[in-house]
């Protein structure tokens, strides 16, 4: 056991928070991973989230259930039929970038960080670690940083550790997202540097027995970013 | 059906959000009640909100599964066998003032919150009631004020509803705490005027066989209100 201080990362188990969670183990932490079981179409992430947290040296590994397919309300919760939340397939960089996605799900990062500062007060980490990005996930609400900020006060003012730091103090919650101004192939760039085994990671929408369907928007921006990064994606791909 | 427009309650089973979500309909809202299976460790509170919802008019309940209790750190989650978390009883009102109580959960509002925001959204309801209030239970960080307008500002900057109103237009979320600023004996007569059968409510932090205990923070507050109001609690004591 080392002394350094807890931090949590949020772990769905895709690349971004492969690469989250080396940056948290980088900058001296030690690493509470956090995953959940909510009801996500794409189950082969949560298996990538438990090979991930083992490689990556995490002190514990949670998976909160939380269903949310009861809502409905997006392509990657299961068990909704409507006809309009297929996963869009092969669309290019300017439909994907226009829009917010209709892979949204509503509210998805600030129920995610919500349970993660919970778990950080117990812990008594002040750190959570979360591998969101506005530059290829610009059309998503909840991965900029103004609104990473915005949660960040509302850290401070929810609990009885952000109340005891006051509004300046020593103790505050921060939430880092190191990830947040980088490209795909910056982020494969990164965690490459910091030896991230990207072929235990998952991130396709639409897996075609258990590999990844190489399609989808997931898929696409990995695919690309890995080529811009020159290097090779070592997960399996169905289509390809 | 109505076309009132709907609204998400988060409904504990309680005397405080039975009181809310009779001011939803007062409000003329089409209430959704929100509850969560969190590991709490009176179950009755889950019965009693099935109860208050039915005779509440809600136009659907959803219980989500959240379990928070693997992560400790409260006397209010079971399977925690830590001495120091015991439920306290038979206070004075200045030791239940003096401090953020230990049956405190980490960051449960803002989990609760974020849940109802995310069904909210699917939902096209812009409006979450919660019956926090700030006047009995100051010690918790996550019932005053300050804390439900920075959920508020957070709500509008993680949702694509919220980011397509826009800084001041209509259809912004709004987070309704009719009792605030009430103190136990004034929501007990509104809700009584309101016509809430507080019967069917649960209180009592540690109840006996079903009753409540009556010597709880909770069961001690909950008595002086309606003694102050002038009225009986129609709810079983153990102890009386």
């Amino acid at each position: 056991m080392t002394n350094a201080s807890p931090a949590v990362v949020l772990l769905s188990g895709g690349l971004d928070s492969a690469t989250a969670l080396a940056c948290c183990v980088r900058d001296g932490f030690a690493p509470h991973a956090l995953s959940f079981d909510y009801g996500q179409r794409h189950r082969e992430e949560l298996e990538a989230a438990r090979r991930v947290a083992q490689a990556g040296g995490v002190v514990r590994h949670e998976v909160v259930d939380l269903n949310l397919s009861a809502f409905g309300g997006s392509a990657l919760l299961s068990g909704d039929g409507s006809a309009d939340l297929i996963v869009p397939k092969d669309r290019g960089e300017a439909a994907m970038a226009a829009e917010i996605p209709i892979t949204y799900v509503p509210a998805r990062n600030t129920v995610f960080l919500s349970v993660a500062l919970g778990w950080a007060e117990v812990l008594g980490a002040r750190d959570i670690y979360v591998g969101v990005n506005a530059v290829d996930y610009s059309g998503y609400p909840d991965c900029r940083p103004e609104f990473l900020r915005a949660f960040e006060t509302l850290a401070n003012l929810a609990t009885k550790a952000g109340v005891e730091a006051g509004a300046e103090g020593e103790g505050r919650f921060s939430v880092h997202a190191p990830l947040i101004d980088l490209t795909k192939a910056e982020i494969i760039a990164l965690g490459l540097s910091l030896n991230v085994d990207y072929g235990l990671t998952h991130s396709c929408y639409d897996p075609v027995q258990g590999d990844a369907c190489g399609r989808c928007d997931s898929c696409r921006l990995r695919l690309a970013g890995f080529e811009a990064a020159g290097a090779s994606d070592p997960v399996r791909y169905a289509d390809r």
